[in-house]
């Protein structure tokens, strides 16, 4: 890395604009969070006006004259663009996200705004009263200015064997390369369509197994102060540091990035079982351990300092809970934890119980309730379908009939009813399409990331049980966090791992642990 | 008022560029209360970088020239300026703060700024290590740049015998105009001059009576959780909207006013008596009442939704914590409450015993660890003080001397050091030079009102011991809070009381209470 008294002057006050945007993007972070934990709820009205302010002046910066001449100087100065250095690799990024940011006019941009917030309410109202042909009008307009939006930000090209860009994308791509770049859904369905069948079939070997593990062990009835005191114990146990990040209880658990020093986490606790709630600390412990990682002191606000992309986010909050979290060895870990957080209750847990009522295996219509197993399915389902309805296979009337036939080629099950079939998701409503498909992307550089790691430190479970994470943090630390954007997920794969993505670790993974535990 | 659709364009444009900047503003409030709050330690280097940048950005906005443009077609447009409307009231209000943000050179402001944050650091070390000398060279630069700054605002005139701005101010009326417009330090010190006199002599007379008050019934022992669930019944009792607001822990208590539909408390709860801290609590509570009463639905970001100054601000928080709070009709309301919350603990609390509690005077030489009575003496030595230093009739290097003198002859104690003395408060070191006064005006303006409100509501005290609190807030709200900043202090003292403000209240109030508890 060049010293920064040797950048010209072009870079230091682009760096200086990107700050400030992040300075920004930071206050927006921190004022939807407390509208999510701490805002009165008559603050409502007040919070909407200062978020769209605080949008409209940040999209001001981001989209400046000023921007645009420094990026370009930045471009023309060969003393920069030098391969391999992180001021090129910020340079580019830099360009990526000032194409997005200004590729989109005005209008469409509060006419999206407008009628995705009119879809939101009554997605709302259809979802509650099982009324698809009530959404399917807002669906419609929804993907119209979608397809709008995909126009403007212009079809990707991907590097291909005739070389760089030689490979053409679709439509759908423009949305995909929003939430992660430089892949296709092409492809995604190379990696998806073997994934898919395995998954599928083996998820069928599950379910016909005599064997029925239960999770009526993680259900003793521990209070949300126990829980939250057990959450505290193990977010610090795998590095999340409190000092530069806090835990609260929200309605839906989320990780905000808020800015330097400042990482916060959010979960919601049930008295039913404590397993799921811990599941879904960990989940977001994991997004925010990247975002602890990320070097924000150095480069706060250039993308040196930012996540790849949404599936490398969600590799690393996979990673922690359920490579990590199901595993044998944390359950090891966790049972003397719930004795000393959960008292008696706890007395006759044993890791083993734990270990088979963290991995139940129940096939389910709800995706946010479905298993490792099971979860990457309704992924896949999404992403098919969404692809379709963007390029126009699919009309919006077909997809209550399409999504039923499908999820029951997938998973065997016939869907009752639309609430619990395609409108159980809010994301489509809120215009976001080409999200869904990072979802299982993140499962899947999980899982290989997590087959390089074991072979790299062959006594990562036994340090498991003991509540040793630093191996698998420093390694997380070194080989992904410090990248800031240096890398694309493709390339940080190949890097990590040696290969590019596949299907295989996933499905090796989830067999090597599965199979026993259902004698399949 | 005028219904807004007749409003002319300049001033319907005025009125959203004020939205805007109100908007910024709670947003500046918010990620403050944060940082005292539950921001992350290591998230403070971020916080100070956002605060700066979104001050920039509040401030450019509240100097641009379209602002003033604007604002010169609102005075001269003769439909808008019809004395006695409200947008007459807020067009004069709104060329105050547009001239005091426009008056202040960008370069003085930047060096008050390194200056004061230099000087604080500089307080606090010589505050701990009782070394005046090594902070006097600091008081001095900040008092030369506050001479400067009260100089670009200029010496303001007032109404006088000889017609409206007849009557010349001096120098530090400039600084003090910045948190009481529209009256001078003359005037002021013609109220100040007898109730020094009055309040001293009369607190020698209960010092020097052979009664002593305790406060030990006070000392129960409550945990933090049993004093919030007492402090919360008590601000819900007295009419604070917890759906419009909160009540949080923070090393230093505050109110602060967000935005429309959230006014947050802060609040520091100690083990040892729970009426310290229960008084605190209803002074910030008095803060927020205010505040949750001011328009800000229909005016939101206009001066008519804004409080008139620190003094009436003040009269509220003093009129809660200590009106009605020192009160036997609120000690008897509280005793049940106590009950309740302290469980065994209260069990032989008596209404009698907590008035007493409530109402022990004691000469101190640290005025925030002083009563009601002793109160103002403390103000009116900093006020004649910071006056002095202001006009160069005192020096810097003679103010530990004049200190201990003066508070000699106020409250016959001997100062036994400067931390204890000249160097106890933080307000020097942050240029904040006109603002002690306004803690006095509070308590008078609190009396005076007080008053009044006692001849207009009869059984107010009955009232009180049912805790019903209604009648007073109503009082409060349609005489006070409704009318923003329509009326300046004076008028608005003068509308509810019928009387220019004067001691005489206070002192009526202070004896009639003290008096026969002190049997003199």
């Amino acid at each position: 890395m060049s010293s920064t008294t040797a950048l010209p002057q072009h870079y230091v006050e682009l760096s200086s604009l990107c700050r400030d945007i992040a300075s920004l993007t930071a206050i927006g972070s921190l004022i939807g969070w407390d509208q999510e934990t701490y805002m009165p709820p008559a603050g409502a009205e007040g919070r909407s006006d200062q978020q769209a302010l605080l949008s409209g002046i940040t999209h001001e910066r981001k989209t400046s004259k000023r921007f645009g001449e420094l990026l370009a100087a930045c471009e023309a100065d060969a003393s920069l663009m030098r391969p391999g250095t992180i001021e090129a690799a910020n340079i580019r990024e830099l360009r990526r996200d000032y194409d997005l940011s200004t590729k989109l006019p005005t209008s469409l941009v509060s006419e999206l705004a407008k009628t995705t917030s009119q879809a939101q309410e009554a997605w709302k109202h259809a979802r509650s009263t099982n009324n698809f042909p009530a959404f399917a009008p807002h669906l419609t307009e929804v993907l119209r200015l979608t397809r709008q939006k995909a126009e403007c930000y212009g079809i990707p090209s991907f590097d291909g064997p005739a070389g760089p860009k030689s490979r053409k994308g679709e439509l759908y791509d423009a949305l995909l390369n929003e939430y992660e770049p430089d892949i296709s859904a092409a492809d995604i369905q190379q990696i998806f369509t073997p994934l898919q069948s395995r998954l599928s079939a083996f998820v069928a070997q599950i379910t016909g197994s005599p064997i029925k593990l239960s999770a009526a062990c993680a259900e003793l009835g521990a209070t949300t102060d126990q829980q939250q005191a057990l959450a505290l114990d193990v977010i610090k146990a795998i590095g999340f540091d409190l000092q530069a990040g806090r835990l609260d209880k929200t309605a839906h658990p989320f990780c905000s990035g808020i800015g330097p020093g400042d990482t916060r986490l959010t979960t919601r606790y049930t008295s039913r079982s404590f397993l799921e709630p811990l599941s879904s600390t960990l989940h977001e412990a994991g997004h925010g351990l990247y975002d602890q990682g990320l070097p924000k002191t150095e480069h706060f606000g250039l993308p040196s300092s930012d996540a790849v992309s949404l599936g490398i986010h969600e590799s690393q909050s996979r990673m922690w809970e359920n490579f990590v979290g199901r595993s044998r060895e944390f359950c090891a870990y966790l049972v003397p934890l719930a004795k000393k957080h959960f008292g008696a209750a706890a007395a006759n847990l044993t890791a083993e119980e734990l270990f088979k009522a963290s991995n139940t295996i129940r096939r389910s219509f709800i995706r946010v309730e479905s298993d490792e197993a099971t979860y990457n399915l309704h992924i896949m389902l999404r992403f098919e379908i969404e692809r379709e309805l963007i390029s126009g296979q699919m009309e919006v009337a077909d997809l209550p009939g399409e999504w039923n036939n499908r999820f029951k080629a997938l998973l065997g099950l016939d869907v009752p009813d639309n609430a619990q079939g395609c409108l159980q998701d809010v994301h489509w409503s809120f215009g976001l399409i080409g999200y869904f498909p990072t979802y299982t992307l993140g499962n899947l550089y999980a899982a290989q990331i997590w087959e390089t790691i074991n072979a790299k430190i062959p006594d990562l479970h036994a340090r498991i049980a003991q509540g040793d994470f630093a191996p698998l943090l420093t390694f997380l630390r070194e080989n992904i966090h410090h990248h800031g954007r240096r890398y694309s997920a493709t390339e940080l794969c190949q890097r990590i791992t040696g290969k590019p993505l596949s299907a295989d670790p996933l499905m090796r993974y989830l067999e090597g642990k599965l199979k026993p535990l259902y004698q399949i």
